[in-house]
């Protein structure tokens, strides 16, 4: 951590700021420049709070050094992170496809679904039972029926289900029932959400926040991970702009950016990022090149019947034949698909 | 809403389209262009799904008439809300000046903050027992305790109290406890949180998410108000922008047009909104004057010490100029502070 | 076009205002909602003023059914655009590789440059001799002797060369001097340069600017196509967002959109989207996979003593193992490195 | 300046750079971390090239201490500047009101807007004569019959004309004719227009760009005081964000952080901003509270039938009582009016 002071600052409050840091066991060192007294502090300041030193009315800015997430962080865990599913993986060489409605709706519907995309070569089944939805007046989802549903499915096929929680009190039964647990977009930062997951050992599928930075979205995983459950798996989905003929603006750069910051496997969801059934095939292909671990895809049987996002939905035949033009890019970036 | 249909749109696929909205009791005006054919929709197109529509590979695009929301909007609640929280209201000619520290640190420190806004004219103690904090290493709020220090302290002084929720298991006690439930901007779209406090009859604070739409907003307070509660403030507290200097953009339009758009009453909460304390009183000046309801301002006995939040904190005795400077401005623009 | 009335707007003014667009030659319908009156209107909009309309105090709000593009639209000109640069296309199955410094530093540098990146399969060559620096205190780049630089390095070289200008003044002795035309992203709305250089027949290669939407970049390129140059190049190159960990943000989405919308080739900057070199690749990679008609990328002989944009730029030897890489990918979309 | 090293970063690495910032004349601070290296460099940074340290493989990330900002800085110039306008001032106790036309479109519109305007209150008359429009089938202005209007409109009235430049090739002319050169926000980084502004003497107005950060901003006032003008005044007119309700979104935080930052002048554009006639009354109070040093407001006579921005013009009665509600927040603030 640096501490900048004010140009007007006087020496003894530079002297007194240094005490104060010193007797946290920090160790200072001053350096004066033409127009400002830098200090640079070396030593655990974990222990600081830089709100604090900012209240002080003679620093002028504190500027970090190092990354505020310990878990999540590569330099404390260099080897990448692989999240085991049941009998699958999510990370390394083989890419997680993860396909379903964004409703659950019958389990007739999730039954011939998921039969059908575990055809094409999915390895996992999505379906949400609990709809985070912007108007009160929207399908909110099947609730319980629709775990229940997503169980059958996974019975009859075999595909581990992912489907997202709302709220701290369903933890005990998704941690039961489901076999990812999806924290949305909307929840990246519901913190007492984030603590009940980190008691939990389960595989957590963390979105990334519309307007969270990747350090957010890191310090987010750190949340779980300092709780003890450190199977973390990131999902880019899109994040906020001006730029308004997109649903979000897909932020392809934040892959290679989290692989170099942080050991955690990080997915790509181009069906809401993009919000158009056919942006999904260009981002799916962009997604694995840049080097994603994995997918995440709206598929629906009757898109124009769909209770939630039909717009964004693949039929199942699209999603077959998208599946046959990702080989040829996963095959070029050394992936297997 | 009217649906624009694609160039080339057979008209077989516009008439099937027309007749599936004549089942749901819409009439339905096609207008042939040039280029384009569009179909206007009369009648409770609530029942209509935009995003099932927008799955027709034959439309182009969707557009919106009306909004969204019913409850929160002026058309249909042409007379402004005014909250009665005890004996006070917010709304109105009568600013509400909401002030206290960011965290409950102790009895003491409450009850001192308490006595000196008071006596500088807040009329509402702010103090946050349950603290949303980025890093799961930060102060994380004093929890139960903070909100009897709270109460211990409206007991002494009279002032309403508001402190922030975050999670839908303390719904209830919460509406034992405090006169104003805070809904923080990180939670803005927990939609099972806002269901729970759609149940009660508490004023809500709420406060817009970092990178949510003021229609977004307004949707956040339809959620509650359509399980029955109409006691919602809005709160503008900064949103997501490209610049850094400040930790967020204050959005002041949003006051004006929140006013256009719903008879809500709205604050503005500068302390959060810049991030330093310098930056409080020009932009709460600002604030009234654009014609703000009231403001949320964070005071703190000692900010270099303040377990949260200290850099942008007042100390009481600024927090009383700051005041009278603002009445100079609320006289400008008649409200009584 | 379509108008939207205010709830209480007249019945009197809804007839004015019909009556003053029917004078225009326009038809207009008219449809009575429960709480609005719209308008749909039929016919040669584009002589309406929608700002008119606006002013128009019982109007609501005014809705766009068609892009206000025309020469740059797709939808007038289905078929794709190849824009031949002496021996070579832009746009098509082959893919346009422009790599060269950021700035034009001396013959030797830009000599030695082009002769490693052609053996390594680039097909044009780029360098800066004008420089828009955010300082006026950096280095403002060589200006026509960096010209007569690039001139002798496609002499020696045969690769067409690609540069910016930033003044209309200097439109004439660039149409002589260079093969493209480059339009910076702060200059893109620079409507003085446009109009000069759509008098011209040279391809011009527009950059998207940092805060411009598709609609905006595609007017641009329509200023330049209204004055009779319709060899226009698209160039997305990452745009301002609230995320700073990287320069920009990399809008790959707009590659498809961009697609959808216009006939019009379009090519990605991965150099300065990012604004590091170890995101090159996985961009490059991610960009070729989106369906880019090319790649623009700094490659600089020695990024330590760059005169600008040494953090971004490659070293000749990566950019030969980078192009290897990309051939894999190229391959798996069909098309030609 | 400080430089932070990778946790992999050689000793001989780290000694390798300290020479070559030595030979610059550079004192290097040499901080050894547990996991970084940190090099806190004192001395005359303005030499280094930022981009050259980080395409240095071995280095992390290049921290600032001070702003890249010189002449506009007000460390280096602490008491505030004044702008002399022929017999008027901008800048100080009296505040400046420039309104006026979006576009010149006539002459009699232009004197009996000018005169109106004046018997409000008005001390500066605007009106465009070259329009930045992002339509090429937009009315772009009358030109340079534009400037003889306002020439006879200034004479008629007395009140100093406000126009915008957008090319290099007009400064000569505009210096002669005009008294205060506006800049737009397209234009903000059109670097060769700021230079040849740079070596007049006129009065600059200097709008913001639309993604440009308060940095950049005062950078560009740099570049034309780096070339010998110090009469720069700067205005705020909204940012692009991700709320599309408004037209941008006024960031009125922009003026504290600018009165601290710098000791330019600065003032606010209410009418671009929000882009709506209703919005410029809230907005405009809210900018003298925010501390601003003017406004620019635009005012026509038929605002249904103006040539450009229609739907954000005030008929001048409306801009007359504008400015009786303007004086009760002015004297507020102890500002003249």
């Amino acid at each position: 951590m640096i501490i900048v002071m004010k140009t007007e600052a006087s020496k003894e409050s530079v002297k007194k700021l240094r005490e104060q840091l010193k007797q946290k066991g920090i160790i200072v060192n001053v350096w004066e420049g033409h127009k400002y007294c830098v200090l640079g502090l070396l030593g655990d300041t974990s222990s600081i709070n830089p709100s604090q030193i900012e209240a002080n009315q003679e620093v002028e800015k504190v500027l970090h050094v190092q990354e505020p997430y310990k878990k999540a962080n590569r330099l404390f865990h260099p080897e990448e992170t692989i999240v085991s599913v049941r009998d699958r993986l999510i990370g390394g060489d083989k890419l997680a496809i993860i396909a379903g409605p964004c409703s659950v709706e019958s389990e007739e519907q999730i039954i011939g679904i998921a039969e059908k995309i575990k055809k094409s070569g999915a390895n996992f089944l999505r379906g949400g039972a609990f709809k985070p939805r912007t108007s009160p007046y929207s399908f909110q989802g099947l609730k319980e029926e629709g775990l229940e549903i997503l169980k059958a499915a996974r019975e009859k096929t075999g595909l581990p289900i992912v489907t997202e929680i709302m709220s701290p009190n369903l933890v005990e039964r998704f941690v039961e029932d489901v076999d990812v647990i999806q924290v949305g977009a909307r929840n990246m930062q519901n913190f007492d959400l984030l603590k009940e997951l980190g008691k939990t050992k389960k595989p957590i599928l963390l979105k990334r926040g519309l307007s969270a930075t990747i350090e957010e979205l890191l310090m987010s995983a750190e949340y779980i991970m300092a709780g003890g459950n450190e199977n973390v798996i990131l999902c880019e989905r899109g994040i906020r702009t001006f730029e308004t003929y997109t649903r979000n603006t897909l932020d392809l750069s934040a892959v290679p950016v989290i692989k170099k910051l942080s050991h955690l496997p990080v997915i790509i969801d181009p069906s809401h990022a993009g919000g158009m059934w056919w942006l999904v095939e260009p981002l799916a292909k962009a997604a694995i090149a840049v080097g994603a671990d994995g997918l995440m895809i709206e598929v629906h049987n009757d898109p124009v019947n769909a209770k939630s996002d039909g717009a964004q939905s693949l039929k199942p035949e699209r999603f077959d034949s998208l599946m046959e033009t990702l080989r040829g890019v996963a095959e070029a970036v050394d992936k297997e698909l």
